[in-house]
């Protein structure tokens, strides 16, 4: 007998959904561990919290609960036009940047078309893309980076979106601005390029990204960006993504009607206009950074140089340190998945985390030896 | 020349997107009002606002807020699961129950397949199915609610899903349980029924659904039910899908991991566990029903009995009462995109709401005889 599942696409029953870094209590319960004692290093959430004006605003928005959100997303839309120079119809919020990801790909693709994106890139990418019933073509890397001549090369008459993150999660490469820039005119005006800058705001100033103002340019280009990194809204679920008008038209169209939740919307605001916190997780990013990777140097231990608040180390064996890891109360995030299977990467904590991690790795690999 | 957006699925340009109500803030810009002096009785939210035991969850969430959500929600399955009875694998979250909806969509439809739903029925269902590339049938209704008999008529091989709203949504009809029983004895199970139960909580206890009790018999059945009505936590986006493990397996693979975010987890356990609070709402509405559904008839205007939190009642030149409610503060649901233009919804509010609305409304009648 034929059963309902059975009926559901194959590209449905296909998908293996995304694998998230283990959440604190979760590893608390497995192993009989104070949440307290644990240092989580695996999601690339920003140690030092939010901005204190952004906690205030999530306060403030509390009250008011019990109302659905503005689905317009008034108060956010015009803080994020005012702060980038923006028009309302370009922008469009996501419940946090995957949602914006999976919008592009649900206005854009269908069975029969290709999305093209890099080896080594966001997992989002192909799952997004998989679930529209479209093709994803995965390029190889080059460098642990975006090739970006073989994606060009990638391109068919069936592509309509191509994927690029920059800095790229989680290999934290990044793509000179000429080299994007020179990409974006080499890319069919017939292809959306969905251009990720979750990382930006870890870069520093002479790297920022300059692609906002290339949508004048290119009106087959979305950036996306999002406020769960830097911005320390992780839990809120907010990102949004900016194109031309027509593109982020049609994103609307598939939009749930209250996608991002009204405390998340006055937070992302308050976050936005803080950039004295967003600088202060910016140097302790770099802080942090220079610790871990002096301390993976230390231990012999390769690593992959990173731009964005995480940096993936090499490390044989790595499913096994991981575990070990995990047993101390370290929670890392394996990068077997994305075709890494002897990486394990670290995101960049506070300076005690950074060297509980690096103890307790340096334990595991003397141990073993 | 052909243009990026042009060759977008032709099933998206099509999309009208849902029309929420008027939020408080953007009747207040626009008509220069205070937003005090605002009634909302537009969104069928709780005007008893949340549970204190749930704002207290909040708050305490707003500490960790740096963090990603557990993307599994292990404690609020554990709630969901210990208060109605179930096995964690048959259960499902979305951000808000729109997006239980939607992963039914997604994960069931494609383009070629069908969506069978009743004619007044919620708007969603109609655009989660258009969103797919599916043909979405809309069954004329009887009385104003669902013909069961006419919907099983309508199911043909490519059907994948029948959506069932009850009560129903903006019309309050509800079906009797023996006969939504029989209907799902005579739907194949080669179709999912996605049993919509938004208003559940309204009812009186012997009203009340039995349909979590069925699943056992039925495993193409999905019951949807929300936290934004009875629970008072619209704002956050929480909702909960139950049906059988590999429906719910399906259901998964499309779900963003992050959906739901970590203060409407935490919000959504305790509002579950507060029945007092939802108790009381349910009184209020009671008597708040009592009180709007007899104003009606004292001006004279006939409506739709109603199950929910909300009456739709008969007024001519229904568009213009709107606005003139609207410029005098009281803001109402248009419903004429439901194929009832000669109707407006009104939410059940607070007495001195109801109270509000009634004597806005008298003063519009009177001045137009």
């Amino acid at each position: 007998m034929t059963r309902l599942c059975d009926l559901a696409p194959s590209n449905i029953h296909a998908i293996a959904p995304y694998q998230p870094g283990k959440p604190i209590t979760e590893l608390a319960r497995e192993m009989g561990l104070k949440p307290e004692a644990i240092v989580k290093l695996a999601s690339n959430e920003n140690p030092l919290g939010v901005s204190p004006k952004a906690y205030e605003a999530m306060q403030d928005a509390l009250e008011d609960i019990a109302r659905y959100p503005d689905g317009n997303g008034f108060a956010l839309r015009d803080c994020v036009c005012r702060k980038f120079g923006l028009q309302p119809a370009q922008v469009v919020f996501g419940n946090g940047s995957n949602d914006v990801l999976e919008l592009a790909a649900r206005a854009f693709l269908a069975p029969g078309l290709e999305a093209v994106y890099s080896q080594h890139a966001f997992a989002v990418y192909a799952l997004v893309t998989q679930a529209t019933g479209a093709v994803g073509i995965s390029v190889p890397a080059r460098d642990f980076g975006h090739d970006l001549d073989a994606m060009l090369a990638a391109i068919t008459d069936k592509t309509r979106i191509v994927f690029i993150a920059n800095p790229n999660n989680p290999t934290g490469t990044l793509l000179e601005k000429q080299v994007l820039h020179a990409f974006l005119q080499g890319v069919p005006k017939t292809v959306l390029v969905v251009l990720d800058e979750a990382y930006d705001e870890y870069l520093s100033s002479e790297l920022k990204s300059e692609a906002l103002s290339w949508l004048e340019e290119f009106d087959n280009l979305l950036v996306s960006r999002t406020l769960s990194k830097a911005y320390g809204l992780a839990g809120l679920r907010v990102g949004f993504g900016v194109g031309s008008a027509p593109v982020i038209d049609l994103m609307n169209r598939v939009r749930q009607p209250f996608n991002v939740n009204s405390v998340a919307q006055a937070a992302a605001v308050a976050a936005l206009e803080d950039d004295e916190f967003v600088e202060r997780s910016r140097a302790l990013n770099q802080a942090g950074m220079a610790q871990i990777t002096q301390g993976l140097d230390q231990l012999g231990l390769g690593y992959i140089p990173s731009y964005g608040n995480f940096v993936s180390f090499h490390v044989p064996m790595a499913g096994d340190v991981y575990q070990q890891l995990l047993k101390n109360g370290v929670i890392v995030r394996p990068v077997a998945a994305y075709e890494m299977p002897d990486y394990l990467r670290v995101s960049i904590g506070l300076y005690a985390e950074n060297a509980r991690f690096l103890e307790v790795l340096e334990l595991i690999l003397k141990a073993r030896s």
